[in-house]
């Protein structure tokens, strides 16, 4: 199927070169000042992109993840694999040799981030594309691309359901505050809550984003700002601390995130930030709404309380994009998510619609 | 009278050289990686260390502002006068020229900074000093040297009044969350907010301090964990956004937070970020504190609707000390303080004690 909203760049690349194909990303880490590509060549290079945060965004970390599987087999053609081996070795044409290379990869991929759910189930349909590989030795590489190809458009198409149901909420005038990014840098397609900006966009439609720094890493700042102005799309930076008084003064209509993990009974996991935002959007009476493709939902994790929350390098809070902003020695507090409780959250959004003042049961008969 | 509690550094100096005395600030804008003081030997250097936010806080820059209106005046004795005056200029003997001086100085101050009323208590008294002076014109700056000076004192002995007042509400294992800097670097004395922390800490309590970093301008992480750092205080930095999660944890028994100015009823307009604060507080049961001297409460403004609130460079959210976070051309959305409605405050303290739940009827009482 086409596309019929086209992101206004490419996130994530499979990349076919002389030298064999292999994973392409756009640095996330460098934007907005450079706008560069970083190959994975092995798991351990996607291993530690997403870690760094090179590729982030739940949905996106599993594209990535899917894609850094097939790493772990050697590229190409039966010859291809006879370049890599020593052709002593008799592993390159030992079928299960290579399928425990793949999940060991699979494995190594899913421990990379804890909280997104969408990186363990993108690497366990991976697992499950590996056990039902009866194929060739040589041709399981390319099997492997397939079944992550399929994931990464599977993901876009998921962006554009999203998109419409999202854009249903948004109308000439609407002032939107959304935190962190969730657009076409968090996914392989347009966009968890961003999504519906751009068909929004593209459907004429006149309306403001006021997208929150998200700090320590700013990718509001940095990541949001970039993709919407690059979509025309008119967006003005708030810090994460100015929601409140934006909601006082009556300048926000709807709040819109995305999720990293949402629970079976529809608490759900996103950016440090959100929680509080949904406090102060009840408080105001302001709209909270969730998007999610269903790879975000976890059946699973009962409530919010069983979500494990990243902590991560104090030096990301005592610093600010290489410039230290606290005292050496300075103590500081790291989690990367907090959970919204389902009580705070008007509706979930995922590709099947939205899910209203959501509740075990209701999420139950979504995904079923 | 001698402090009972001495804060850790000295903010604001009334230097004393042979070229004559003159203001010295620490230079705050340099802080926490450089601990350098700049001196203001002129009026419009002064109103431009308050703009730079070199001095910051609301009783700091009112007894910046004070020792400003000196810097109007030729320094020292009638022979400094003589030698920076023309000799044939009639005005270095004028009183009358000297005082518009002054006038003319505390006004440019008094219009340095908008929200804080400190500035317009603080110049709106030397103005008083300056009206009430009829000695000899030579003798004029000392006069106001020591009207300044007596400001200054006086905020030191408000910061120990308040001291001892927060320092009530702070017991072993209290868990405080603050935003911003109300400690020592803030006032002439050792603070209002953090006034309690020092106090507590001198009488041998054991607490923790959660220090919000405070974007755009990271006065939590740059002074606030300095400052209480070398007090010798437990002080843990966190983002802004990390709030909402840490009450939600139960990891807060307590959210102190000065004012740059209160309302007649009870309003009090401090640091964006503040607002949203009081909310979750409300929302989680953690009693909300206001501490303020009596010097920042305006009877003449009856509500937080009628305090002028700053807005400042855009380049402050889009940047941090010159490392660019949002792309160019990025719009920003820029207010430097927020106001919260007296409902969401338990109390306010000042050197006086505490208003607990305010209204106009008890502010009016406590001032009265």
């Amino acid at each position: 199927m086409a596309a019929r909203y086209k992101p206004p760049f490419q996130t994530i690349v499979w990349h076919e070169t002389s030298a064999g194909d292999g994973l392409r990303l756009l640095d996330q880490t460098k934007l907005p000042t450079e706008e560069t590509f970083l190959d994975c060549a092995t798991v351990d290079e996607a291993v530690d992109a997403i870690k760094r945060l090179v590729v982030r965004g739940a949905p996106a970390i599993g594209v990535a993840a899917a894609y850094g599987v097939v790493l772990a087999i050697p590229p190409g053609s039966a010859s291809r694999v006879l370049a890599v081996f020593d052709d002593k070795d008799p592993n390159w044409e030992n079928l299960d040799w290579l399928k425990d290379q793949a999940r060991a990869a699979a494995d190594k991929l899913a421990q990379a981030r804890p909280t997104a759910v969408n990186l363990m189930w993108a690497t366990a349909r991976m697992k499950r594309a590996v056990d039902a590989y009866d194929g060739a030795a040589f041709d399981f590489r390319p099997h492997l691309v397939e079944a992550a190809q399929k994931i990464h458009a599977e993901d876009a198409q998921l962006c554009e359901a999203m998109g419409e149901h999202v854009a249903a909420l948004i109308e000439d005038g609407t002032r939107v505050l959304t935190i962190c990014n969730t657009g076409a840098l968090a996914t392989a397609g347009i966009g968890t809550a961003a999504s519906g900006f751009y068909v929004a966009k593209q459907g004429g439609r006149e309306f403001k984003v006021y997208a929150l720094e998200t700090r320590p890493l700013l990718q509001g700042a940095r990541l949001t700002t970039w993709e919407l102005m690059k979509g025309g799309i008119d967006v003005t930076l708030a810090t994460d601390g100015m929601a409140g008084m934006m909601m006082q003064r009556g300048m926000v209509d709807l709040v819109i995130t995305g999720a990293d993990r949402i629970a079976a009974n529809g608490d759900a996991a996103n950016k440090i930030g959100t929680y509080g935002l949904s406090v102060l959007a009840r408080a105001h009476k302001v709209p909270f709404v969730v998007v999610a493709p269903t790879t975000t939902f976890d059946s699973e994790t009962p409530t919010g309380a069983d979500i494990p929350i990243e902590e991560r390098d104090p030096a990301e809070v005592t610093n600010f994009r290489g410039t230290q902003t606290a005292p050496d020695g300075c103590k500081a507090y790291t989690p990367a998510f907090d959970v919204t409780p389902a009580a705070n959250i008007a509706a979930i959004i995922s590709e099947k619609g939205p899910i209203e003042l959501p509740t075990a049961e209701k999420l139950k008969a979504h995904l079923g």
